[in-house]
Parts: structure tokens; sequence; C-alpha cells
């Protein structure tokens, strides 16, 4: 059983390239020191490995099924998720005194990636309850903070977000859940309809807090309208423990091609009986706290795709050592034995692809994850401001491009894998299934590009455009004088940020005079994004690698360090040129999809 | 529920474009005319609707099980089979002679597109007995012909192909199983365990007939020790009839990610009781038999793509029509109702992509289909021969880019259709998992990949590649003096040839020279190729829509028309630029995936 992750990769990114101890200089993180993050790491990986992933494959071959009303889910989630709870890790950033760790958001990151790579369905629990909770414990009243939080980070409690309603998926503006005020009680009664709700029902916890949005009776229409609350399963006893039954009721469960182990289910409020749920924060500011949460959903999504990647590549790779098919061009003898199959270079190339994808995938959600943490804890608030805004043109890049390019990689393991990798007898077929719902949950990837190209670029003049186009450029200025081949890519990169600099330009201002046409390609704006982006992560990469390799000692650490250098090779060989057709396409604003009559199809 | 497939575009493609109703003048085809093979594509696309579609799901869910040491299939593949072997198409292209229909290999692989369409897993068990019928057909001796054929074709007895073993999958030069000649009996007996043999056992017919590769004791090692036997499940009494159970016992069930309904076998040759086979033609000639039918089983593959493609594609148009979601950008007023999806520009790109790859991918299976009757009955010679050489050269991309086109198709459905698509309620996830296959039976991608550079466009000193290039000059010289519009794309696709020309060319000096590294790049030649191969058929799709549009009677056929135009101008914007990078790649026959050492990843 090869590992789910390499443990140098981690070590490499998160201190060679990100220099995460530096972090331990800061007043939040003063009492963390690099041991002490590897702690956190090794901990995770063990509860993976213990908790996690023995239940993997049931949890996709007996999915949760309703019993007598109640939803049962696989045996192993529920030590998995109190695990987690023991450890730690529900809180893992939160403040220590909510309860917190006060872990680093990157280091919580690459914690939490071990989760992902063993078991994602499982994962959920714990993730989801994190983000109920942080949308708590930033926006709730000190009093829903002391009610709620405690019994959350303890595993008592987990939790949901109810978005989603049947005529509501990706267009939230048009949600008709409703909420009516009691002014009697301080609360309100919820009455609607959610769908997809993941952990929506199951009995791992005594409770279960949704965060639902709804529309206060009277409330605008649109987006303007929607408010956030509070809506438990059980309603509290005074002592705080799980009372009487709330009307939030199971309508069913829906079943998906993957990430089965999480039920997903179809939730009713009010309908039998009323519903009782708590605003949170300020009236109709439900969709803002919901997207600051989203954002770190968002990353959470590509952060779920890097593990399923990691897993599937290092599957891939330790099959291609041992399975022997075929011999090389050139050798005629059959009776020669056969070669093991990573000596054919297209299952090279494959498993090149791969490794450039995953790894390019784990530096961006760490990248990101980093960002975060300065965002909320940088020294200055010019550092604050820039982490923000690099924050907000990464995320959709974040969730979108470890969704895509770990599908790649995931394919490419099943094909270097051929019918072993397809059969349900081998691990490969469930992360390819589980995985392809990370272009779609969380916003799907035409939302994120258009977020990305219609609002991200270019908010605030181009602020956030021109601080990653900065970023990019002192990556490239730092290369001067570094390894020969370094500097070739500093070089090609200079010449793709450029390019994609002038037609972001382009664009911008096409969309004052025609919105509709210059977002049209939204999605080939994106490509071209995450190509360049993951093209300055490789940079940043192999500029680490190439100087960490003139004092490698062992061949093992030379190997590792080529590896790093060779992927990045590929992606300034292979992938970054792939640009140019399409920053051609889109600096004509290229309009046949747009001009496609829907009767022509 | 849409229509699996569109009709008109079938008829659009077999009359408009290949002009099929030219075969009926030819004697092999004489009884036949426009009006008798829209009689067969009915007929299938009926029974396609009546037996096949109903139990697709069911296939699925309920997958094949053994019972008492039975294969136990689902009830509706029974009906199916028969229902297609009483239509006359399991022998549908075979001569009168031997109880054929004498259809166009065209017109018969429209028709089981139908069934590929409504229920791939069901449609395997014709296919394969078609396939192995058509091997002893085409080899077998007079007496082999007489006792096995009319069965076969008759429903009475199913037919497999079993080539692969545990330790032998894409290197068949290594297979291990043996044959002992038996003086005595003129029969053989064999022995060994062949893998992945679909439709290896189950009960739906009273017998089944493997068609197995062995080794004759004493064979030379490699592909030329290999020869073809005729193992039957049950041999036979000496009035035809299904007799004592032969040695060929099921070892064990493998459960696919899809395509769930064809059981997948585990065989065991000899290994309990004695296991006869009856040589099928020469001793040592087996892998050149197989291969004569693997390239009809390779276009198969396609074909079973292109009909799941198009399943997909219609499904999602159907729901883009009438989901809503969202208001187009400009519209600020929350109160409008939403626009069904198809407006937005993003919608319609992934249905454009999709349309632009599922009718490319039809268009290549039906050229590849009508070659084969060129092949076999046009009158001359020459014509023969260019068409024996064209299918040559095209056969690895219509075995590879439908597999590949359909599944960014069927992608492109689900993420229409977003949670729906992904979910197990609706039909699209389905498809999704059952395509994946197509890119790894009867030769992975990569082997498709090296099969076309390697081998089909380099011998006979090019002569395919030359074919080819002459086929597609013709066509861009015939669009001179048409639609202004279809000009621009015949000179795109003049200049694209030449570079692909020139491409070629370069590779094919460079092998001479240094095999490995110019054939390490063979995957990315089959993309150039397959874009620009799809290129060619498009031009020439565009080029009789706008003949045709000028002439249309009705809004619907205009709007038909139109959308053949503007798939094909999607062509040539988007996807032929995309190979001046790879051409690029494969001139400087870039080396960094071949450079990779195993120790590095």
């Amino acid at each position: 059983m090869p590992s789910l992750i390499d443990p140098r990769t981690l070590a490499f990114q998160l201190y060679d390239v990100l220099d995460v101890e530096s972090l331990c200089s800061r007043p939040r993180f003063a009492d963390y020191s690099r041991e002490a993050f590897d702690a956190v790491l090794s901990s995770a990986q063990g509860i993976a490995t213990e908790y996690y992933l023995p239940h993997q494959k049931a949890n996709d071959t007996d999915e949760p099924v309703v019993v007598d009303g109640k939803v049962v889910l696989n045996p192993g989630v529920k030590p998995a998720f109190m695990a987690t709870a023991e450890a730690g890790l529900l809180a893992a950033s939160q403040d220590a005194e909510v309860g917190g760790m006060q872990l680093p958001h990157v280091v919580a990151a690459a914690a939490y990636a071990w989760f992902d790579a063993a078991n994602v369905a499982t994962a959920s629990y714990p993730l989801l309850t994190t983000g109920a909770a942080n949308l708590i414990a930033a926006f709730g009243s000190d009093e829903q903070k002391a009610t709620w939080l405690p019994p959350m980070f303890a595993g008592q409690f987990s939790g949901t977000m109810a978005l989603t309603e049947p005529d509501a998926g990706s267009s939230l503006a048009d949600l008709r859940t409703t909420a009516v005020a009691r002014a009697s009680s301080n609360d309100y009664l919820v009455t609607g309809t959610k769908i997809w709700i993941s952990g929506g029902e199951h009995e791992i916890t005594e409770n279960i807090v949704h965060l639902v949005l709804a529309r206060i009776e009277g409330a605008p229409a649109g987006t303007k309208g929607i408010s956030l609350f509070i809506v438990p399963k059980f309603l509290l006893n005074a002592d705080g423990s799980a009372g009487a039954r709330n009307g939030v009721v199971l309508g069913g469960l829906i079943h998906k091609m993957g990430w089965r182990g999480t039920c997903s289910t179809l939730l009713n409020f009010g309908e039998q009986g009323p519903c009782v749920g708590y605003l949170v924060g300020e009236p109709h500011k439900g969709l803002t706290y919901m997207f600051h949460m989203m954002n770190e959903a968002r990353i959470g999504v590509g952060r779920a795709a890097t593990g399923m990647g990691h897993a599937a590549y290092h599957h891939a790779v330790d099959y291609a050592h041992t399975r022997r098919q075929g011999r090389l061009p050139g050798e005629k003898d059959p009776s020669k034995p056969p070669v093991p199959i990573i000596e054919h270079p297209d299952v090279r190339r494959m498993l090149l692809e791969a490794k450039a994808n995953v790894d390019g995938a784990l530096a961006l959600i760490l990248e990101c994850a980093m960002l975060v943490d300065h965002e909320q804890t940088a020294p200055t608030e010019e550092e604050r401001t820039a982490a923000s805004q690099l924050l907000e043109v990464l995320t959709p890049l974040a969730k979108t491009f470890p969704a895509l390019g770990c599908q790649v990689a995931i394919s490419n393991a099943m094909q270097v894998m051929g019918g072993y990798g397809y059969a349900r007898e081998y691990p490969i077929e469930q992360l390819f299934r589980d995985n392809r719902l990370n272009q779609i949950h969380e916003g799907t990837n035409g939302i994120q590009a258009l977020d990305l190209l219609g609002r991200k670029v270019m908010q605030n003049g181009g602020a956030c455009f021109k601080a990653l186009a900065g970023r990019m450029k002192a990556t490239i200025a730092s290369c001067a004088g570094g390894d020969a081949s370094v500097q070739g890519m500093a070089g090609e990169l200079a010449g793709a940020l450029g390019q994609w600099a002038q037609c972001t330009q382009g664009l911008g201002a096409a969309m004052a005079k025609d919105p509709t046409r210059a977002l049209a390609n939204a999605t080939v704006y994106y490509d071209v994004s995450a190509r360049v982006v993951v093209a300055w992560l490789w940079l940043r990469m192999a500029s680490v690698a190439s100087t960490k390799l003139a004092g490698a000692l062992s061949d093992d650490e030379r190997d590792f360090l080529q590896g790093k250098m060779q992927a990045a090779r590929y992606w300034f060989g292979w992938e970054l040129p792939r640009i140019a057709p399409d920053i051609a396409l889109l600096a004509r604003m290229d309009s046949v999809t747009l001009d496609t009559l829907p009767a022509w199809f």
C-alpha cells in the first residue's frame, strides 16, 4: 500500500517553498514551531490511516440508508469524526478562547488533506461541522457562540450548510425558504425545502446544526433579502443538551455517482410541525456571511480534490513500478522478460502529467491557505490587504484547478492501471467518481470562471490582478542568477504573464461595452489563468528545488528534487504553451458559442 | 425523454455527406435502396427503445451475479439479444449464403449505434457474438462455418473474444495459454487462464463460443507462435445441439466501474477436466486473424462511445431548454423569472463542444464503416486499395477519438445538469462511467497512438498517410466557390494539413535514428491528428450543410443545418488551433517525459 501523500512533498511545500515556520514569529502562532506543526501533520496522517482509510471502500459500497426514518451511516464514520474532534482538529484554526488550536490555516489544510486522500466522504462530516462552526464564530452573537461552538468543536454536534433549493441551485437569488419572526421568543419559524444537503441527517452526533439561508417575510427579492439562520435538529434544553425535536425533517436521500458515504439529503423545514431558527448577525446579510465562508469552502473543495489526486498518483506510480508488460522499442527477443511499465515513455508521460497537476494543485491550495493566515495575522495593514487581494483572485482557481487537474491525474492513474484501474476491486475508480463532484459543488466551474473574469480580476480597477502579477514578477526577478533551467522558465513565465495581462486588459475594456460577449468565454479565460498561475507556482518550486539540489545529501533526496524540477519542466514545456491559441480566441472575443441559437442544438 | 440520437443527423451523415445510396449500384447491395436502409434503421431504433432502453439502468444497479455456479444476467438482456437476432442484425453484413443480410457496414454501424446509445452493456452480447462469428466466417473451415454460424446468427449460441491473460494485457506476445494437439480427434486440449472476458459465462444462450488465442505446444515465443481456437462451453452433439460440458469454467466475475450489465469474467481452461478447442485457419496465424477483426472491434468501440455521447448530448440539450436558473448579465431585476439555462453562454459553450465532438465522432465511425464497404466492394482494385489504406490510418483514431471526445461531451452534459447530472437518479452519470472503459479495452489510448505513429502513418513509405492527405485535399478543393465561411475553413484545414504532414515527415525521419524518442510523444501526435482529421470531417459536413441551407424549406431544417455549420465553426475556431503548441512540441521531439527517471516519481 503506497503512501496517500508523500510527506516529503508536504514538507517541501510547507517549509522550503512557503516558509511556514516564519509564521511562528507572529503572536497568534507563538506557541508553534516546525516540530509542533510536524506533530499535527503526523497525527493527521495517523488518524487518516487508522480511522479514515479502513472504511473508505465500504463507505462507497454500503452507502447510507434510511432505516425506520433514521439515516444509518457506515460504522466507521463516527470513530473517524470523533478521532478528529479529539485531536482538536474541528477547531484547528479557531481562537484559543473558543477552544481552538490557533493552528495556521496552511498547516490545517495540509493536515486535512490526509483525511481527503484517505476517505473524502467521511472527511465531509468534520469539514462541514468546521465550516458551520466558523460561520457562527465569525458572525454569531456571544450567546450563540457560547451555546453552539463548544459541542460542535467537541464532536457532540455536527453541522451542515443548507443553501440549495430544488429551484435555486447556482442562482441563490431565487431561494424561497422563508422565516417568520416570533417576537415572543426572539426567534423565527422557518418553512421551505433544501436539497443536496450533505450530512443533513444521521445519528453520529446527538444534534445537527443546520446553517440555513432563508428569506425573512417581507424581505426584498434577490440576493439582498437573504438571511442566515441556525436551525438545529433538536432544540436545546436549558443545560445545552439536545431536547425536543425541531421541525426539520428528512425528505429523502439522493444517490450520487461518488462521494457516497456522505449522505446527501432533501430536507423539509416546517412541513411537519414548527421549525425554529435563530438569526445569525443582521437580517438580509446572510449571503454576505455565507460567501465569507464560501471562500474557505471553495479552498476546501480544492484541497479535497488535491488529496484524492495525490492518492491516485501514488497508487499508479506503485503499480507502474511493479507491473511488467511489454518490451521497449528495438527489443525483438520475446524470450526476454517484460519490463516494468514505468519504462514505457507513455506511462511516464501520464505519471508526469499527473504529478505536475497534483503537486501544482497542492501548491495552489497551500498558497491560498497561507494567504488566509496573512490576511488575518500579517503585521502590517498593507500586507493584510495584499493577502486579501491575492486570495480574492486565487480562490476561484483554487476551487477549479485542483478539481480539473486532479481529475486528469486520476484518469491518468486509471489509464496506467488499465483494466485494473477501471475495476472496483482496485481503488482508482472510486477516486475517479468521487472527485468529479468537485467541479460541481460549491459553485460550478462555469460559476468560478465568471467570478474570476467578471468580478475578481476586474474589481477595484484590477487591484487583485495587479497584486498577483506583482507577486509573479517578484518570483521571476528572484530567479535571476539561478540555475539556467530555472532562468529559462522565468523568462517563459514573464512572456506568458505579459500576454495574460494584455488579454485581461482587453477583456476589461470590452466588458464596459458588451459584458455578455466579453464574459462569454470566461471558461477559456479560467483555463489560461490556471496555466499561468500554476506555472508561477512551479517556477517557485523549481527555484527552491534547484537550490536544494546543490546541497542534497543522498540519492533519495536528489531523486525527489529532480522529480520536482522535471515536473516544472513539463509544465513549462507542455502545459503553459497551450495558452497561445486560447489567448488568441479571447483576444478576438470569439463569439461562436455565444452566437449559437438555442434552436440550433 | 429526448431521442437518444437525432435520426435527422443519421440521415444527414449517411445520405447527404456519405451518399450511402450510391452503394446500391454495386451487385452486393443491389437489393437495397434508401427506403430499405431506412427500414433497417427504424427497426433498430424500435428495438433499442423497446428492448434495450427499459433495462439500461437496472443493468447497472443489479449487475450480473453468480447463483449456484451460474451467472445470472438482468432478465431484459435475453429478449434484447433475441430481438436483435430475429431482426437479422447478428448477421447484418454477412453474405446471404451464410444467412446474412448483406447490409453495408456503414448502415449496420448506424443501426448498432442505437443499441449502444440505449444500453451499451446489453449491446455487448450481440456485438461480441457478431465479432466471433465474423472471425469464423472469415477464417474458419467450411465445416466450422456450417457448424457454428447458423446457431450464432440465430441467437442460439453467443460468442466471446478471449485474448487477455492476467500477465498478458496490452502485451499479447506474452500470453501463455497452451494447446496440445490430439491427433486422434483432430482437435486440441487447451489449458490456461483468461481474464476480462466479456460475456464469458451466462445462461441467455444454450451455448457460448469462445474464440481463444493460445500457443500450440512447441510454438515459437512472441506473437508469431499464437493460434486461434474455437472453444465452446458445451461440445456439440451429432445434430449440432449443445451436448457435454467442455472444460472451460468460470473462475469469477470482475466488477467494473461501468458497463456493469456485461459480465466480465475470469475463465479457466482445462483446469477442471479437459477443454477441447478447434483450430481456426492455420497454426501460428491467430494474432493476424484476430487483428483482422480487431480493426472492426476498434471501430465498434468508437461506435459505442459515439452512441453514448449522443444520448448524453440530447439529455443535456433537453434539460437546458427546460431548467430555469439565473438571469442574463445586465438583468438586475430579481422579480423577473429566471431564464432557461440554455440562454447562458457557458451552457451553450458546453453543449456546442459536446455537439462538435459527438457529431465528429459519428462522422468518423461512419466514414470508417463505409471504407470497410469500399475495401470489400468498390469496383476497382485501386479504389479498394485506397479504402484499405485509409482504413488503416483512420482505425486508431476511430477507436480513440470517440472515446475521448464523447467523454468530454458526457462530462459537459453532467456539468450542464449540475447536481442532477451527478446523481444516480438521472441518466448521465452512468454514461460517464460506462464510456470511460472505451479508452482502455481493445487497445488503450497509448497503444492506439503508437499504432498510429509507429505503424500506420509510416508503413509502405507513408502510403496510408498520403492517401488520407489526398482525400483531405480533394475535399478542400471541392470547397472552392462555396459559401465564404466554408471557404475560410477549407483554407484553415489546408494550413493545418501542411503542418501535420511536415510534422509527420519529421518524425518519420527521426524514427529511423532514434525510434524511442520519436515515438515518445505518440499520444500528442494522436491528439494533433484527431483535431486535423475531425476538422476535415467537419469541413465536409459544413460544405454539405451550406449547400442544403440554400434550399431549406422550413425553419426546422434551417435550424438543423445552422447547427451543423456552427459546430463546424466551433471546431475550426476552438479545437483546430490548439494543434499549434503541440506541433511545436512534436517538432522539437520534446524529451521531458522520456527523460524522467523512474526514481524521480
